[in-house]
C-alpha cells in the first residue's frame, strides 16, 4: 500500500475538523490510510505573524459566516464555540498517547473531539470535558490525562510541532501526499486529484 | 436578467488572475454578467493588518508553489513576476476610465493586463507597458494615461475602494453573489452552486 496521507491539524481549527469529516473516505478511494497529525497553530503564527482568523479585522467576519456556509454545503453540524479558539494542547497529547498505546481508537478520538466541540460547542480545553469525549469512545480517561501530565508526551508533541514548522505548516489542515503539501479544506479536490492520476 | 456579479479583485493578486479566466464562462452558464471592480489590497491589508503573500514566512514559500500549481491544474499560463506584488493604482483607473468610455473594451483590458503580468512577467505598472496592454486591445493609450491622472478618475477609484471594505472586502478576488460574500479563486464552486441553486 502506497504512503499514508499525512494530515497535520489543530483540534480548534474549523477547516480542519470539516476536512477531517471527508479525509478518510478521499484517502481510501485512491487506497490511501490518513496519518493524523495534531499540532498547535499558536507556534506557526508566532513564526508567520498570522493571528486566528476570529482577531483579524474584516477578514474574521467573514470567516465565521464562511465556516457555517461551508459546513451546511458539506451537511455537517456546525456550531461556533464560544470560547473560541482555545489551547488544544490536551486534546492533541491524548491524540498521541492513544496512537500508542491504543491506536485503534486514536481515529475514533480524533472524530469525537472535532465533534465535541463544532458540533456541540463543548470546551475540549477542559480537562472534565476532555475526559467526557475519551469515555465516550471507551477510552480509560483518568489514564489518559495521568499521561498527557508526562514528560515524554510533552515532549513528543513539541517535537511534532517543531517537525511541522521545518516542513512549512502555517495552517490547517496541511496536508502531504508523497511529500507534496496542500494547505487548506478547500484544497481537498486537488489533493483527490493529485492522488488519482498523480503530479499536475 | 438578474443582476451581475461583483468582482472585486487587485491587478497584482494571482488567485484575482486564475479566477477571472473562468468567472465570466461561469456567470453565463447561469445567466449572468460579471461587474470587475478593480481596488488596491494595500487599503485593506491596512486595516486587516494582513501583509502580500510573499511578505508571509511559511506561508509565502507555499504560496508559490500554490500559484503555479493551481494555474497548471487549470491550464493557464503563469509566471511569478518580478517584482511581485506591484502597484496597481494605474491599471485600477485605466479600467474605470474604458468602463465610462469604452465599455466594450474594458473586459478585454482585464484580461489583457493579467495575462501581461501573470503570463508574461511585465511589469503593468511602469506607465510604457501599461500604454502598451492598452494599444493592444485597440484602446488610445495616449488618452488613458492622460486620463487617469485626473481628479474624477482618481476620486472613484478611492470611492470604490472605501465601498470595497465598506463591504468587508479584505482579499482577492472577493466577489458577491446578489449580496452573499466569497472569499477567493477557492469559493468559485461555491459560487456557481450559489447560482445553480440558491442559498445554502
Amino acid at each position: 500500500m502506497a504512503a499514508p496521507i499525512e494530515f497535520y491539524f489543530d483540534f480548534s481549527s474549523p477547516y480542519s475538523y470539516l476536512a477531517s469529516e471527508s479525509i478518510e473516505a478521499l484517502a481510501a478511494r485512491h487506497g490511501r490510510e490518513v496519518d493524523y497529525k495534531p499540532i498547535l497553530l499558536g507556534a506557526a503564527f508566532k513564526i508567520s505573524g498570522m493571528r486566528p482568523l476570529p482577531e483579524v479585522p474584516l477578514k474574521g467576519e467573514y470567516s465565521r459566516r464562511d465556516f457555517e456556509r461551508s459546513a451546511r454545503l458539506a451537511g455537517l453540524p456546525f456550531v461556533l464555540p464560544d470560547p473560541f479558539p482555545i489551547s488544544t494542547v490536551g486534546a492533541a497529547r491524548a491524540y498521541l498517547w492513544l496512537s500508542d498505546v491504543e491506536p485503534a481508537r486514536a481515529r475514533a478520538f480524533v472524530h469525537a473531539a472535532f465533534r465535541a466541540y463544532f458540533a456541540e460547542g463543548r470546551n475540549i480545553s477542559d480537562s472534565a470535558v476532555l475526559a467526557g469525549v475519551l469515555r465516550s469512545i471507551g477510552v480509560d480517561a483518568d489514564a489518559a490525562l495521568a499521561a498527557i501530565q508526562q514528560p515524554d508526551i510533552k515532549e513528543r508533541l513539541k517535537a511534532q510541532v517543531d517537525a511541522s514548522l521545518a516542513r512549512g505548516v502555517f495552517g490547517a489542515p496541511f496536508i502531504f501526499v508523497d511529500g507534496e503539501p496542500f494547505w487548506g479544506n478547500d484544497r481537498l479536490p486537488q489533493v483527490e486529484r493529485w492522488l488519482a492520476g498523480g503530479p499536475f
